[in-house]
């Protein structure tokens, strides 16, 4: 017998029908021997319409009063989900945000949860509990911001300590690479907390960043898997999100997948003079201001004794961010600011990078044979990405997912 | 200063334009000094929406489920009426049923409201609180049945000891009868509590029945006003619901109005023995079924040592009492049961007429001379009540209206 937690998103709960085989995916864990918790999204469709809701009645909503009214649409799922449950005669029980607690912060909207109490859990019963809610300090409803059903997932799968969190989403699992772009991409069996950051926040969204980094800090162990498969022997297994020690050596060997993020803006400050601490003048108001720079490249100094410094930001804060050096430009000293929306974020991630140096040099060369241009550079631990022109976004990702062997023939 | 509560229905809270209004209206009664604590309903259709998902998933639903889904109805239009004050400068703060808490029995989808406690009511802040909706022993939500946020309006006025409740509707006051079938008919400016059941129970839907008996036992005074008036000096003055200490003697000679109810059916027992206790074997399998009699009518015996009776049940019960009757038909030894949806119930109400006695043989008079036959004639303390053919419905409002002095030009 196993402890599992069951989430599914709103796409599964659109409707009584769907609600239904929701029910009937459910029971057939509760008909294998495992003690099942539930965490359910609103009916798709539904936050969004309590959103515009507090908009309308006021651009500047008091994000308290906003939590009561967006959390309602959970709260519904849960009762009509633990009544279609009934219905089929497993034992089930709603529990909301503020009956379990889910102690959260008191950041309305974008509450960070804390501890989560567990008396709810019981033999024999399913708990079913909604997504994206809490309880503050306070005694008042709290949010976790959208998405925050994935993280509401894992927080409980790890209160209740879960043998694993299995996430029911709208794609089967977490592949090499975008399979609209590589038909051939593969699905992968295992993927690290790591390499699902990296693939997550680069473009492959499939899970929200924020459960998988808290995944990763309480060692639950998530599934991503497909709510339209039935459920049964001939079901697709999903992909296993785990902690490195569970990954083989051989898996080891290989760079898991290439991710792509358009989401990036490129800003050039041409001719910064070329002295100790002139950087600092640049990066310092952008922190300031919260503004997340990613890649930084240091051009070649120019014999007039200045440098030309490029760097990339979130394109949601490229305004902002041409807003704040303007107004520095003469503490800084450059002389123009260019900037270019038209690039790609490409990214080779894999835990095997570590004991792999030759991974940079074959993404260099592999994107040097097609005569595509590298723009900036960055790596971490476990991942290389470089920057582009938008234009070479598909080619660079079918070159790497076959220079590194991904390609599903190669996999055999 | 005076403390009001403020309850506006699902037609008042239909979308956030509406709310609007309503957040207007209460800022007006907050500019006057007042410390206002509002009730409010489900935006109108919202319930009947929450209500067949829980009925689609599962005609036999658990209401420890349905109260969970449906009470998400007026904690949306809480939180968005919060908002609403706020942004036009009324400090506003929403506060479900669990959180104040309001303390119910553990029937669900039909408790009844308990104590409720008042730590919530805070100077210079309006607190909006969702109707219809408490919380059990156990901590679970639970709802009082439809039309309850009349109730919950009440029950809070009485805990805060109020001045008064405004209950606005989308009528503007309790009429001398239905103004559909007597144009002449007029708003009353005061009614008892028990006058006001009585008009409320045969047929004059302004207030749930169970409200105005809560606000009779609690002693709250209840005003009845329409939503869609403009506050100011020029709004009309609406219907206050009082005890009859609040009654002047000159009001006190009124008849207070006419009602009418076609949700009666006569069911005639043929040929029952006429012998002590034959009734006693009716009457009694009726009350064990939970089925209401109203009217009674014994016939004169017939010379076979037998008598007919006559009585009046609810039309929804009609089918059920006819079953409980035929299965005791040995024992009650009738011939024959005839039944009869085609009637109405007309009521003549007023606490003037303890000190009446005319007032009866005047309505029998009335009815007479139009050729209007009674069917059974029931009393109380402040009503008498007739049985006449449904066809006569309109005819006879109107002769007894014009016979008891109630239309407008008499009245001036």
């Amino acid at each position: 017998m196993a402890r599992i937690v069951m989430k599914f998103g709103g796409t599964s709960m659109a409707g009584i029908e769907r609600i239904r085989n929701v029910a009937r995916r459910i029971k057939h864990e509760v008909d294998a021997g495992h003690q099942v918790a539930v965490v359910v999204s609103a009916m798709s469709g539904e936050t969004d319409r309590l959103v515009n809701f507090c908009r309308e009645a006021s651009p500047l909503y008091d994000p308290r009063e906003y939590d009561v009214v967006v959390a309602s649409g959970e709260q519904v799922t849960s009762g009509l989900l633990a009544i279609a449950l009934q219905a089929i005669g497993v034992p089930a029980r709603s529990w909301l945000g503020w009956q379990l607690p889910i102690h959260t912060s008191d950041a309305h909207a974008s509450a960070r949860i804390g501890e989560i109490e567990t008396a709810w859990l019981k033999d024999g019963e399913v708990a079913v509990i909604p997504g994206f809610q809490g309880l503050t300090e306070d005694n008042r409803i709290s949010t976790l911001g959208r998405g925050g059903s994935d993280t509401s997932a894992v927080a409980v799968a790890a209160a209740i300590k879960a043998d694993r969190c299995d996430i029911y989403t709208d794609v089967d699992g977490v592949y090499t690479t975008d399979p609209r772009i590589v038909p051939r991409a593969r699905k992968l069996k295992k993927v690290t907390y790591e390499e699902m950051l990296e693939l997550a926040s680069v473009g492959a969204k499939v899970l929200q960043t924020r459960s998988v980094g808290l995944a990763m800090k309480e060692g639950v162990r998530v599934q991503v898997l497909s709510s339209f498969d039935e459920p049964g022997p001939n079901e697709t297994p999903g992909t296993m999100i785990v902690g490195e020690q569970e990954i083989d050596d051989v898996e080891r060997q290989h760079i898991t997948g290439i991710a792509h993020d358009k989401n990036e803006a490129k800003v050039t400050l041409i001719a910064v003079p070329d002295r100790p601490g002139a950087v600092a003048t640049i990066f310092s108001p952008l922190a300031d201001a919260s503004i997340n720079v990613d890649m930084i490249v240091q051009n070649v100094a120019h014999d007039t004794g200045s440098t030309d410094v490029t760097f990339t930001v979130p394109m949601a804060e490229l305004t902002r961010a041409i807003d704040v050096l303007e107004r520095q430009r003469e503490t800084i000293g450059f002389t123009k600011l260019v900037h270019d929306t038209a690039v790609t974020k490409i990214s080779v991630v894999g835990v095997g990078m570590r004991s792999h140096a030759g991974v940079a040099a074959m993404m260099f060369k592999s994107l040097a044979d097609r005569g595509i241009n590298i723009l900036a550079i960055t790596t971490s631990e476990i991942k290389v990405s470089v920057l582009i022109h938008e234009d070479y976004t598909e080619l660079a990702v079918r070159v790497l997912h076959t220079a590194y062997g991904l390609d599903a023939e190669d996999a055999a």
